[in-house]
């Protein structure tokens, strides 16, 4: 089974990104073959500082081969070195009905929050369904808001099909779980939007910083605190701790006795030890920057071998060849 | 100076085509280095039929060669032998307001004629945008209906260089004279849509017989014709005869005395001459189908020798690499 998985270059990764996004895609790596790309061409829409694009490409290929995706097993490269994918979104558009993109939630909510709409911005399920065409993908896992992109493929791969003959796998969506919403350091939704976050490779200091600085209620540590798991502290240590810590914390502040700075020392040393294997493994990559460039190089060739293959079938079905 | 022009691949030629547009496209050859190509990927917005495309692109490009494209001097190519347009298509359609390719003529009176909007469709100016820059063109002559594709390349352009810095030459259009309107053979602006089209390389009993089959008046013979001008055989005459012999028909036509018979005898042996050379030519080259696509390689090897300098230029300054 082929799995795709495409990667938004959006920057400075925190825990909420890693439990709801990458920790549940690398364990894909378990259940088939993976492919990863990171979405470079996609982020031209909304982002026009090229330095910036070149220096979150890189960071998300760091951070993402130190939270355990395998070089070895899967495939990563960066989308815009594998070109063809223009090239069969022109295809597959010509016969994409206008009707189809007009209901597209995701251009209508960004437009509706006032950004100025471009043709990318319109374009982007096209591009997004040729991603997914290019490397035959049987199973494309997204959140919730991207279903519908996922249906839009499909529907373009039946049409393709009936036009032109077999020429695509039609692919399924796998609608991510999102039970382990992460909740921010002020309790919302940990988002960037919010600035409410706890970065994954953040500097000591400052992390220790953050999380101390967790706002708790006036309650004293004596005190019992019945609602002890809706803490913010105690659901975040629940997602870094192991089980058996974690409930111990818990039921200590259940009971009374545990004051908030000490629970926080506590979900401080057990966030730094959790990333600790991942927080050396991606020093280790920035110390050697070729080898990451070269893992995409070969990410790129792989996924290009498939492509090309891909790519030619719909040439050669439309009468390009 | 670099001029552009391309090339819709939609059938069999008429004398109005080649008058109106192939002859002064090929004239252009004089004024700069001409590069022409084979419109594929936009025939899919219109064209769903493969062996047709394969046909269509095939025949223009005997066409051409065979009306004066001289492949020493100038490039001949398909469109989608040099896929990069595609991706600059991409690149630069993030920078292009929607507004802009709402307001486009050609989207507005296709889908009003009824064509079933597709994205192809909609997305053709900024494919347009990308063929022109992408070889650093100069000049694109184009008939008055393409002018404004030509106006929003240079927004295109203009706004890419602002972003990203000194990217594209921005091009100049140069609007086609139609002067040359070539009347049909019922008096109607010659046109496939009214049938009533003379084919530059129709079958010699089958042409014979639609231009004696021209309707003229119930005026006799002798009768002097005070409009000869207006008379459709003299119109024709005078594209492809010489001015002296054109000019005796046309004043024998006014004195009276030229019966219609004659004259349309005349028109036939005039076209049939002219386009002999052509027509000679062409069956030369259908005869060695394996030099044209030699040709078509050696033009998409030139194409895509300045197509990768300019795309490396824009892949730099977005930060793609």
């Amino acid at each position: 089974m082929r799995i795709l998985t495409g990667i938004q270059p959006s920057g400075q990764l925190h825990i909420g990104n890693y439990f709801g996004a990458i920790k549940p895609a690398v364990d894909l790596q378990a259940r088939g073959d993976c492919t990863y790309f990171i979405a470079d061409y996609h982020s031209m829409t909304s982002l026009t500082d090229a330095a910036q694009r070149r220096q979150n490409s890189l960071d998300v290929a760091l951070d993402w081969l130190a939270c355990g995706l395998d070089p070895q097993k899967s495939v990563l490269f960066r989308q815009s070195d594998v070109p063809e994918v223009c090239e069969l979104m022109w295809m597959i558009g010509t016969l994409t009905p206008m009707g189809l993109l007009e209901r597209a939630h995701s251009y209508k909510d960004k437009t509706a929050k006032g950004i100025s709409p471009n043709f990318g911005l319109f374009a982007y399920p096209v591009l997004m369904a040729a991603d997914i065409l290019l490397y035959d993908s049987n199973l494309v896992p997204v959140g919730r808001d991207q279903k519908q992109h996922v249906e839009m493929t499909r529907d373009i791969a039946i049409k393709f099909n009936h036009t032109y003959g077999e020429t695509f796998v039609v692919p399924e969506s796998e609608i991510r779980d999102e039970t382990a919403v992460v909740p921010g350091l002020d309790g919302q939704k940990m988002s960037k939007s919010y600035d409410n976050t706890l970065p994954i490779f953040g500097e000591e200091k400052a992390m220790r910083k953050k999380i101390m600085g967790i706002l708790m209620d006036s309650r004293t540590p004596a005190e019992p605190k019945p609602d002890a798991e809706k803490n913010i502290a105690i659901q975040l240590l629940k997602l870094v701790a192991t089980p058996e810590v974690a409930a111990d914390y818990e039921n200590r502040l259940r009971a009374g006795g545990l004051g908030y700075g000490d629970l926080k020392k506590a979900l401080f040393e057990n966030y730094w030890n959790f990333f600790a294997p991942y927080r050396a493994r991606r020093a280790e990559l920035a110390a050697n920057l070729d080898h990451v460039h070269a893992i995409l190089q070969d990410g790129a060739g792989r996924a290009r071998a498939t492509a090309s293959q891909v790519l030619g079938r719909a040439r050669k079905a439309s009468g390009l060849c």
